[in-house]
């Protein structure tokens, strides 16, 4: 098998830990597999080095940045380099350049364009562990340019689907995928598979295991990913994969929480066509996320409006709404909400989901403020005193902990 | 002009001090020139990187160690762009690789071997300051080299060469070159210009200022080079230029010591055809840089055999002097030895200048036990003990002082 690991910073934070992964490597090696590592820089030095340039300028040019920047991955994989070499394998580190990776000219948040395996896979035929400095690639004017914050799990995906590698292995702290957040609930289980699309909304929901660029590029590119932990590298991890490869689909995969909303209410919105549409659109300009969004009519004919938006854009938000309080007779913002989902792709096909999640709040007495529902995902809306309490509700009511 | 500028490890080593080489460059800038400078890494980061590299391994493979230690530069290069920039002028970091610099293969003591301005002429031409990460390159297999010691001072006079600049500027903690170490001769006089091949006496012979390879490069491509402060960049600091340049020709333009020398004695030796021819092919087999040697044939047909090594080559000298032990009868090695030239350009025409050396000396009651002549230069072997002693009066004999 050929397959393509990435570490984390973390992962490689200490020369101990670096160490840790070279053994990591070596026991794949020993396996029989084929190996290309993709790392992070150690854990601290990206922000020692922005500290840096941030004494010098409080807008450095993002070329620079990104020349800056990334050394620190490129002194991982040397270093890496060097510990497996040491214990008798071929190896080779790769910068971004080496490796082939050109991106777009978007310094700091550069994308991927291309990868031209021709070095990975000569390095591979000459039985070579390559060793590529993650994070980093080079653009058409040939300028070292970093892809932004996951790049590294970003470039190891992307190597991975155009290497057209069997496996693509993301190492970081956590060993999976949890049913739910294990510090809330600690009978949540960790899950052997999981689909593309419920890992998605997973990551979308808050569970910051892996980053959400990543799983897109993995299911564009039809690359099977597993997150595991380069600190018990004996447990299996969580594989995400495409739906088709999941034999049992489990009805519910997991419980979300989300406590980055602010839910906005309008109340009595006055009887003007286009109010909403006007609304949305303004904060669609601002670049504003709205999440959920709910109309009431009344039947004394009052309409109320409410909509979530993400705590870190609420400024904006309230700026925008400043040009609509002659619109409605109040408008609110609500921080103490949070928001739970429930995920999984056996929802489609089976039904009576959602009337078991109502039932399972209503028992504990929690009122849900706002809901909204995809093929694969509910989402409620409750006071944020309730957020634990519900996902440990509907962890049981679903059985996850089974 | 077009200046190429070097600031090296302790010019760069903390963030204060790369503030004070953007103070340096944009007064250059003001005065109306162009600027390409280039930087060491910050002083201990070199260090720091090769002790993680010792971590892993005794042995580390030499392309790793470039990977490694070759982001060292990089962090300067962006960090000094990035403040420049900062306060308004036009700046462009460049990796070796994109400053057009590729090298030999042999990974950490590669050669420069071919530089393509073109990325650097197109870079001052849109009206920039460059600012290359020295002591790099890239090899034609593409991956990334270093040039070993001295390196970002070769990457300098290289570069300077290649782009026919006006002048290339090597910035360290010491103002120029002095007619002799002022820390043994506080009347020593900083020298405002010197011939190449003088600067390549004193530096062989111990001023450590400047590497002997650039001042090799800088003669060979006819570079004028001045060794200068950064932390008193007021001060015009010394020219080496070429011998044609220098319109007074001093006699004698300084005094070097350098007790780095071992005194090997063979005493009696044997009267056997090719012994002296046999000893120096076996040491130059191993490596060993003999410096002087004397040959006395007594009146009673008695040879004695003297010479001098690197005190660094001791062993090696001596395990090849074990085949000829039978060969005198007595092999002695004394390490309480000092040597001390006078170099200048003006001894070719002068007679007498070995003389009042002598003298100088036989006043002071310092006998000198081996003396060894060359077109621009007379060393002498004196006790360990007398070396300052030696020093002061050959300063004085020769007026330096004044």
């Amino acid at each position: 098998m050929l397959k393509v690991l990435k570490f984390g910073g973390t992962s490689v934070g200490t020369l101990e830990r670096i160490q840790n992964v070279a053994n990591i490597i070596k026991d794949i090696k020993d396996d029989g597999h084929d190996v290309i590592a993709v790392v992070s820089a150690m854990s601290g030095e990206t922000n020692k080095l922005l500290e840096y340039a941030d004494h010098f300028s409080s807008n450095p040019a993002s070329p620079e940045i990104d020349m800056l920047l990334s050394s620190g991955e490129r002194v991982t994989s040397a270093l890496l380099s060097i510990a497996l070499n040491d214990q008798g394998y071929l190896t080779t580190s790769m910068s971004g350049r080496e490796a082939g990776i050109t991106t777009s000219d978007a310094h700091t948040k550069a994308r991927i364009e291309n990868i031209d395996v021709t070095n990975m896979r000569n390095a591979i035929s000459d039985g070579k562990v390559v060793i590529v400095a993650g994070f980093q690639g080079v653009t058409s004017n040939g300028r070292v340019s970093t892809l932004g914050r996951g790049g590294s799990d970003l470039t190891a995906v992307a190597i991975a689907g155009a290497i057209k590698a069997d496996l693509c292995e993301i190492y970081t702290d956590v060993d999976g995928i949890y049913t739910t957040d294990p510090r809330i609930e600690p009978k949540a289980k960790k899950l052997d598979m999981i689909s593309y699309d419920e890992m998605l909304e997973l990551a979308s929901l808050g569970a910051k295991v892996l980053q959400t660029r990543s799983v897109e590029m993995a299911k564009k590119l039809n690359v099977n990913l597993v997150s595991r932990s380069s600190f018990s590298p004996e447990t299996p991890g969580t594989l995400i994969t495409k739906e088709e490869n999941i034999m049992e689909k489990p009805v519910v995969s997991g419980i979300a929480l989300d406590r980055n909303q602010v839910r906005v209410g309008l109340y009595s919105v006055k009887d003007k066509p286009g109010i909403a549409a006007s609304i949305f659109t303004g904060l669609a300009d601002a670049n504003v996320n709205v999440d959920m969004i709910i109309q009431t009519v009344g039947v004394d004919g009052v309409t109320d409006l409410d909509f979530t938006v993400p705590k870190t854009e609420l400024d904006t938000t309230k700026k925008v709404m400043a040009h609509f309080v002659n619109d409605a007779k109040k408008i609110d913002y609500n921080e103490e909400i949070s928001k739970v989902s429930i995920v999984g792709v056996g929802m489609k096909s089976h039904a009576g989901i959602a009337s078991k999640a109502f039932q399972a709040l209503a028992d504990e007495n929690i009122n849900i403020r706002i809901i909204s529902t995809s093929e694969i995902k509910i989402s409620m809306i409750i006071l944020e005193k309730y957020s634990e309490l519900a996902v440990r509700a509907l962890h049981e009511a679903y059985n996850l902990d089974k």
